[in-house]
């Protein structure tokens, strides 16, 4: 199965928990065993696993991405969002989750977030289930 | 194959090899050619694949990742154990290598790694053959 | 399919685009969907998706990993590449994409890139196409 997701963010940098979107698709795809990849096709965006329990996890992320790549300061690249693709490239565009029995093999605590750092944007996600 | 495998650290941060854990299971796989998908279900844990001759790498990188998210600086995850979080989101909770001829196709200098960051804890690596 | 393809690097650090021969690989395979793995066979190199326009991107990403993980400082690991090592960590050894209609699914900006930490070398890289 191949999905796109779109996800319109409302923040100019912003922490999407996407990971019920993804399941419903597990699940349309009835595959037993299988790879999920789940892939931002952005430069500017990325996807992780991380903490889903509290919120607080993705503001501390977001504060230590600003500390390493700050928005105001200069760069080669002069569009203003730099910065942007500097945190894109550090935490990278996709992710893979092994499938069994229909479902993501999550462990307890990890949930699937798009992370937007040059919103607000129409993003465009892509799930694959095989 | 599917399989789950549990690895108790000893430490709060530490640096186990599992290579030789998952070598075999791709021997049992029988699989000629494939993907291998290593995948910690966890978020104060990573997975990634570095340098296994000199150990001191490794010391390196967790002295590295400390330097950029400190143990003792105030998060607003108050767990203790925000920078356990931060750390595992900027490595990845996940690798990809490719099979080929039953033999996973790592460099001659790369191994595959499990990190700790808040351990010592048991930890649950799902590794799929497919 | 699985091609190992060779880049030889000029630079002791440099951005190789190397999407186009990616891209061929796809055609050739005749894959009509599918999931592409780009995996580099070391450990001082990565292989990341990132914006394909402006050059100065990457310049960028250059200085900010020299920003975290200098080369002039004092490691332990002591061959004088061990910031090699930590860049390549931080940014992985592999990226996956999905494969629809025989094309890689990569948004309007995205690339893919070798990025030599340590070089010039030799660089082997696994393209994987199932």
């Amino acid at each position: 199965m191949f999905k796109e997701v779109t996800i319109n963010t409302k923040n100019n940098e912003e922490i999407v928990d996407i990971t019920e979107k993804v399941e419903r698709l597990v699940k349309e795809s009835n595959l037993n065993e299988g790879i999920c990849t789940i892939f931002v096709k952005h430069t500017t965006a990325s996807i992780i696993i991380n903490e889903n329990w509290d919120p607080s996890v993705g503001k501390d992320l977001l504060e230590l991405l600003e500390e390493i790549a700050p928005k105001h300061k200069a760069y080669s690249h002069n569009d203003g969002n730099a910065h942007s693709h500097l945190k894109s490239a550090i935490l990278g565009t996709s992710v893979t989750i092994p499938i069994l029995n229909n479902e993501l093999q999550l462990g307890r605590w990890q949930d699937i977030f798009l992370i937007e750092f040059d919103g607000p944007k129409e993003r465009k996600i892509i799930v694959q289930i095989k």
